[in-house]
């Protein structure tokens, strides 16, 4: 027998409107990407360096998009393409392309031209919206591609040459805003994992989804993403939408500060302070780099005296980076997950019990990635298919489901096996799970370091590595050992002006590892390749390793 | 284009699971309902008059439920009567019947043995599950009903004659539990309403309504209902499933504490100081007279620190009641809704910018119903059948629409004139709506009071008449009228001891109405006349009051 509740569909029509309505003067502020030439240093600013305005304006341009594209021809389920910087014309675009019954695909402007060109074709993009600022990356492979209109925000003056169709004349007078007949199972947005093997792969993500999590977001024991939050998303809007955030702040009423491009310490900082931001978030390296701006000039910035919320997400975050923010009152929360997650999986916040326990033990625990928020589940699996018991030491693959996971990559059937027969995500991440339903990634699956039968986690060990007053970043590999099969060997790259004492390194973090588990090598690298995402690209520091004379008795 | 997430469905069962294998050490704890005899005072309790048990049983216990249902021969959409004060064997049901695809149908132990009766058979009610205490009651209307089994839940020893089969009985060694093949629309739960004219009427709820309506409840800006709470539900599992909150709760994992019968306000405090309760809620009149006793009592009890978080619903709360449990570290929230909105519609969260106006007028927006809650559409409508401005004075029904508002009633066609033709629920409550998205309801469409061709708010002016020291309880009625149509009477219950100066009472009214909005006479009775559900019962008082001889110069 079926309930007899209203089929209402959860869609992003309704969050728009419900901004729009309900929160018509809380304030959208944007730090506009300048040419590099007129503005001298990226950290200072000026006012006129801000784009300011209501939810009420947003509204209303974010509709007049949706008329626009649909004056345009935009057809249902056309993917339109967004090469921008966090600003107040992406997050239109966010809510106008999918309204109007579009596509919204967030091109990563930090990959190859040559994966972006992969990637638009792949998604047959009928559309582009294009930053000024990004002109000089698009014509790098615009031949390759053949959207049927390429749109430009300008931001700055019109650069000669640039005869490209502007977004405001492209929005003006688009007449009367009618949205799609839409239902929730509808796709809304696409974005393209950048892998560190094989071709980006596309989560075609629906407007159920992307409403669900943007519940979950705002759940009092999640992001707790409120109208009384400042929300500065230092993480890209082409990174899984921002991790969902931007639709999250605007279903719940909060103040929006986008960043644009500006995300190195001293502009952050900045914002923290003037704009009094209680909620941010973004990858380690970009909150490691605010921890040591902190740490070199004490007193420069004064923070909100309540604190700030900051998720930090897409490597695992160091427990020492927790506890070095946790002095100046920023206060980290690990969430979990990946682009087929939409993304937020898991968080870290403590349970009641937990919250009990001595200091040492709750940082270690905040350094996990924590619990499955509502209505995602999860189990972890080990090499012989079974579920592993939650006991917090049995490793296995993290495997998901829920109504904001991926079903399918876009026209990927070649990554089916991606998928259980019995309809779970493998995410590729193993972990343990511990009685509390807390899990801990310790790797990616094909990161594991296998030593004479034993595993080893270079997560763990990389975490504990850059707990040490000299080290801002470390990777550990495995490397081929003729005895072993495998050792880890550490790459480090070092804090401004310090030195690397190995023996001191070593009696550091035999306090919390097995002389065993410990890198034989550890070299000083200038820096560590990463990919587009910021994660780690050991594919390539195991190339470059691949041949390495152990020094040490190894493994002794 | 349809999207490529998992088909991933809303149901009360991912719920079960969740809180089983995420929270299994939090604490459920239910004070017993005990025959009249055994229990000398309902305000003093010891510990051997609860019941006590972690989330890791009760998820045993609800499986039980389920697997013992099956065994009973339950079919996908059968309806299980329960007959229940708020404790642990109501929680089981409320997860248990639906896991087995049944459909958890709760009942009005308030309502008279014939409206039972109606309701039971309407529903066809084929298991029945009820409190030993209120088998005198079941007793009343037996022969009318015919359900095939009556469970009885024994909390104290079996009385002389009580020959029905024991729940601990149905549910032992009921085998493996096996969830019902579950589609996210199936029906999960049926309360019927209590209007206060015409045969109840029921709603069906869906898993997808109760799973989002949680999602709801937990948001920062709503309930925010946590792990971090000790939840005490002190509105009746009976009505709109007590708010829906048992459901939030186990999402959330929070510890939950159910008052069984014991909602008189010395219960109350014991528990709320006993057991250091963050969140509970009820109707007015219960929390007035927690209020009453606060003052009648200083120090005696001493809360939280932190204060304790309040919903008060089911009828308009005055803002004096606000203002009285302010002192006492009582916080009120307003929630808003109807048992066909599952119930929540909207919550009175004042917003940043209404944090930042003075107290008064803080109060005064504390006082109204406040604003939807995500997923959540309303619209006011006119007698001509216009929208109204958001303009905070325009008058007109609320209606509204959403993923959990109820779409028809349970066999009810002839109540279909209840939605509007484009899909709107017509709420019957009259309100105006301000710029800022805010409701204050100010009558029910039917007990407005038109004087003169004017209208007068019942609710308003019952509202402030309460905030007179003198008062306990006021309801105003229209009351017909030779010159001005109709004119308002108040019937007043006052406090304890108190008397009646009209001439005082009119001046303090004064402060905040016009003098034609004030009642023309002031008429002292013993007690005023309720529904089932706490509600003024107003036909009632107008039948009384119908010839009424106006003392005053009328409407001067």
């Amino acid at each position: 027998m079926r309930g007899m509740m209203m089929q209402f569909p959860l869609t992003l029509t309704h969050i728009l409107e419900r901004g729009g309505h309900i929160f018509p003067a809380v304030e959208i502020a944007s730090r506009l990407p300048l040419m590099a030439d007129s503005c001298a240093t990226p950290q200072s600013y000026s006012p006129a360096e801000f784009h300011r305005y209501t939810y009420r304006e947003f509204y209303g341009r974010a509709r007049q998009v949706t008329a626009a594209l649909r004056r345009a021809g935009l057809r249902p389920g056309d993917r339109v393409g967004t090469l921008m910087w966090n600003h107040y014309a992406h997050l239109e675009s966010y809510f106008g392309i999918p309204a109007a019954g579009g596509v919204t695909h967030t091109l990563n402007l930090r990959l190859h031209p040559d994966e972006l060109t992969y990637i638009i074709n792949h998604a047959e993009d009928r559309f582009l919206i294009v930053d000024d600022v990004l002109l000089p990356l698009l014509a790098q492979f615009r031949t390759n591609i053949k959207p049927e209109r390429v749109i430009v925000v300008h931001h700055n003056p019109r650069a000669a040459g640039d005869d490209h169709e502007d977004y405001e004349d492209f929005i003006r007078g688009a007449g009367e805003c009618a949205y799609a007949e839409l239902d929730e199972n509808d796709a809304a947005a696409l974005c393209y994992t950048s892998g560190t093997t094989g071709k980006p792969k596309g989560v075609l993500y629906s407007h159920r989804a992307l409403a669900l999590h943007s519940l979950a977001l705002c759940l009092a024991d999640s992001f707790a993403i409120s109208m009384n939050d400042t929300v500065l998303p230092a993480m890209s809007m082409f990174h899984a939408n921002a991790w969902g955030v931007p639709f999250a702040s605007i279903m719940a009423g909060s103040r929006l500060l986008l960043p644009s491009r500006y995300v190195d310490a001293e502009s952050l900082l900045n914002l923290l302070e003037a704009e009094q931001v209680t909620f941010s978030g973004g990858v380690p390296t970009v909150w490691s780099a605010v921890a040591e701006m902190l740490e070199r000039h004490p007193g420069r910035w004064k923070l909100r005296s309540e604190g700030v919320r900051i998720v930090i997400a897409g490597s695992a975050c160091p427990e020492s980076l927790i506890r070095r923010l946790d002095q100046h009152g920023i206060r980290i929360m690990q969430p979990w997950g990946l682009t087929e997650t939409s993304p937020i999986a898991t968080v870290s916040l403590l349970k009641p019990s937990m919250q009990r326990l001595d200091r040492d033990e709750q940082y270690r625990l905040r350094a996990h990635q924590g619990m499955p928020v509502p209505f995602v589940e999860l189990r972890v699996i080990d090499d012989a298919d079974r579920q592993c018991p939650w006991d917090g030491e049995a490793m296995g693959e993290v495997q998901v489901r829920g109504p904001w996971i991926a079903e399918r990559y876009y026209q990927r059937p070649d990554e089916d096996e991606k998928w259980t027969a019995d309809g779970w995500f493998r995410t590729g991440d193993v972990a343990t799970i511990n009685a509390e339903g807390f899990i801990h990634i310790v790797d990616r699956t094909k990161d594991l370091i296998k030593s004479g039968g034993e595993w080893i986690s270079s997560v763990d060990v990389e975490n504990a590595i850059v707990g040490h007053p000299a080290v801002r970043e470390a990777a550990v590999i495995a490397v081929p050992h003729p005895k072993w099969a495998e050792r880890p060997l550490a790459a480090i790259v070092l804090r401004d002006g310090a030195r690397l004492d190995v023996e001191n390194l070593r009696s550091f973090l035999l306090q919390r590892f097995a002389k065993w588990q410990l890198p034989d090598d550890f070299v000083v690298v200038d820096e560590l390749p990463h990919t587009s995402t910021g994660k780690l690209l050991k594919t390539e520091l195991r190339k470059r390793f691949a041949e390495w004379h152990w020094k040490a008795a190894a493994g002794n």
